[in-house]
């Protein structure tokens, strides 16, 4: 297929993420230097603004607002979670012929990489010319094919800083702090709470994933061992631990519980996992009375402002400049893809893969943590984990610290440390 | 009283926050500037590590450290919330006397400030010459005798910055979105939400904090109302809240309470209060299914690393120096107090107060949310709020976006906003 001259469209999909934008930015800014791409259409809410064409002229937008939106966190165009039924991609298809839409940008995760290929597969079928490129983005860095995901990197950076706030406050006052973190299948995000240690007693203490089976009374032998040994314990768990029968602990406990249009059970925006955790420690922890508390960071770790990676801004925009050159070249469709390139210092590269590796239609649907992240015990992660998401997140601050300070004889040597991300 | 060479101890108590180090390196650093403190000793865990002598020598530490310790959240010396008896006030007089200790710096709230007092009298009664300062510190902003309070620029900057990307995450996928907030009896804090609002239809659209009374039927009305002007509703609610008789919701709703040991309920640490909420609106919002949310934002507000307010930290820094600097003068007691100084443009100074002004032995015993800054309805925030928490905050960043973004008809003019924080 030869390039083509035509209108283009751009949707986001999908939980919003803080760098979401810079993608849509850089489709916007790298279709400007292409004039095979006449018009821009931005999709309001997805292909729910495209079914209902109601569209924003991207092409007309100025230059300084654009700069000032991608690095605005969320979604600018708005998102949603559209279930893509046969019925709903022949309308998709029919404004894209009535709009002569060529050129088919979407940012999104792996549902929204299926979605792009469904309506490929039907642009195909009706002998429509169609490019269709699917842009990643998910804070839960569980996209196949991928070394790391736009939107994990800031995600990421929130959790590191909150937890070395979190783990500064708990020495300060000690206790069990329990933390319930964004993850429903992969426990990249969790993971990065190992990034916020410093010293060997530092929290998280322990770490609970998805990958892992999470047994309540191991769980309570855990407690038990860190708070002997450490006089408090900072803990921080994935919302989508499951139990031995491979259940969701959340559907087990939450109240009210929402599904979404994909047959998601809603597991965000509920206290009600860590609360269980915090009353089942307060009852079965000896020795007390402990000061526990629970926290569940929700969705602050999505779109927080201030905490945005460099590297993850910069990546978020490269995949979405790439997307358009990708659409001038001989392919009809895919994914752009991130990938580490190897080296001592950390470098990334984006390639184009197929969509079907992004969105397979045989599970595994996602990416899981590598075994290698992942202590023996499933209660930790490694410090393999390390060099692998440090880069990412860009770098912490110096912490810091009186020595001993939580211990009984005077002793004051001094110390300063930087975290693993810290340059 | 002249002035009297000695050794003096400096300690940190109660809730940590961001900038609660700054006041202490004020006080070392000033110390290295007066012959008259011979040594300045750091106590571990507030009185707890007075009168175990569990002691740091703070003269001895290097300058590099203070400057990184400065800069490190929560309180490098370690905190706690001991009750002042008789006899453990005693017990702290002994080791006063046993190390020449003249000279006595607490870092607190305004139960740190009654606990100052306390001392300096027993030392009065005892005829030993002691200066007794209190160094104001609370996320909660609700000393007495303060225009603000060292601590509450950093958490509302935190607060302010969250708000302004909850609401763009909810803005992209709309629903119910309840966040609930630290503040026992004060809603400076949850107050703060306000300052996340650029346009007319941003979140937080609801705010209500314990100055008023929060009634079920109401919350459920006020919810309706927003939801049916905008779609959506981004809402914050203090964890302080209490019913009609004067009750707090958290100790009708919350499981495993605890008490400290000044008999306060604990109302941090669980979900409990938003899920409760969110559970009854979804039972009382008529034409759903909702996507309704809750999240409590915890001890993230307290000691997030990367969102310190620069003028927080400066003013922590001048608090701390400013005690030291006291101490050589003929005051025997007192609290270092904030104030405004008039004019255009922010300006804070100090002055030392009576400690009874911030510890007054009958109720109001802390300031509450001045009645010009809480709406008619009692539940909202006015624009008086604005200038008077602005400029504690410091800077929020621009945010770009496509004009009417959620509306139906196609629009493309373009607009930047910046913060009230913004200059």
């Amino acid at each position: 297929m030869t390039r083509m001259r035509g209108n283009a469209i751009v949707g986001q999909a999908g939980g919003p993420t803080a760098v979401i934008n810079e993608s849509l930015v850089g489709v916007i800014e790298e279709s400007f230097r292409h004039d095979h791409i006449d018009r821009l259409y931005g999709a309001r809410h997805g292909l729910t603004g495209v079914v209902s064409e109601d569209f924003i002229d991207l092409k007309r937008q100025p230059k300084e607002l654009l700069d000032t939106v991608a690095r605005t966190p969320s979604a600018a165009l708005g998102t949603s979670r559209d279930k893509l039924t046969p019925e709903f991609r022949e309308k998709v298809l029919e404004v894209f012929q009535r709009h002569n839409i060529r050129y088919f940008f979407y940012v999104g995760g792996n549902d929204s990489a299926a979605t792009v290929q469904a309506i490929h597969q039907a642009a195909r079928d009706a002998g429509y010319e169609l490019k269709a490129i699917h842009i990643p983005k998910t804070i839960d860095n569980d996209l196949l094919g991928n070394d790391h995901c736009p939107g994990f990197g800031s995600a990421a950076r929130f959790v590191a800083m909150a937890f070395i706030g979190d783990n500064l406050d708990n020495r300060a006052l000690p206790g069990i702090k329990i933390n319930v973190l964004m993850g429903r299948d992969a426990g990249f995000l969790t993971a990065a709470s190992v990034l916020a240690r410093r010293r060997e007693d530092d929290g998280p203490h322990l770490i609970y994933v998805p990958e892992r089976v999470f047994d309540l009374d191991r769980f309570a032998a855990d407690v038990i061992g860190v708070t002997k040994r450490f006089g408090r314990a900072v803990i921080a768990i994935s919302e989508g631990i499951r139990d031995p029968y491979g259940k969701h602990w959340t559907t087990r406990i939450a109240q009210n519980l929402e599904q979404d249009s994909f047959g998601h059970v809603q597991l965000s925006g509920s206290g009600a996992l860590a609360d269980f955790l915090a009353g089942f420690i307060r009852s079965n922890l000896p020795g007390g009375p402990w000061r526990i508390r629970a926290d569940t960071f929700g969705y602050l770790q999505r779109c927080y402002p201030e905490s945005i990676s460099e590297t993850d801004a910069r990546e978020a925009r490269l995949v979405g400049q790439m997307a358009v050159i990708y659409s001038i070249q001989d392919f009809t469709a895919g994914s752009v893809a991130l990938e580490r390139l190897p080296g001592v210092t950390y470098a990334s590269g984006v390639e184009l893969i197929p969509l079907d590796v992004v969105a397979p239609p045989t599970p595994p649907f996602t990416r899981s943590l590598p075994d290698k992240f992942v202590n023996e015990a499933g209660n930790n992660i490694t410090d393999a984990y390390l060099p692998y998401a440090g880069p990412l997140i860009g770098p912490l601050p110096p912490l810091g610290w009186f020595e001993q300070i939580t211990s009984a004889p005077v002793e004051d040597s001094a110390s300063i440390a930087t975290g693993p991300g810290f340059s």
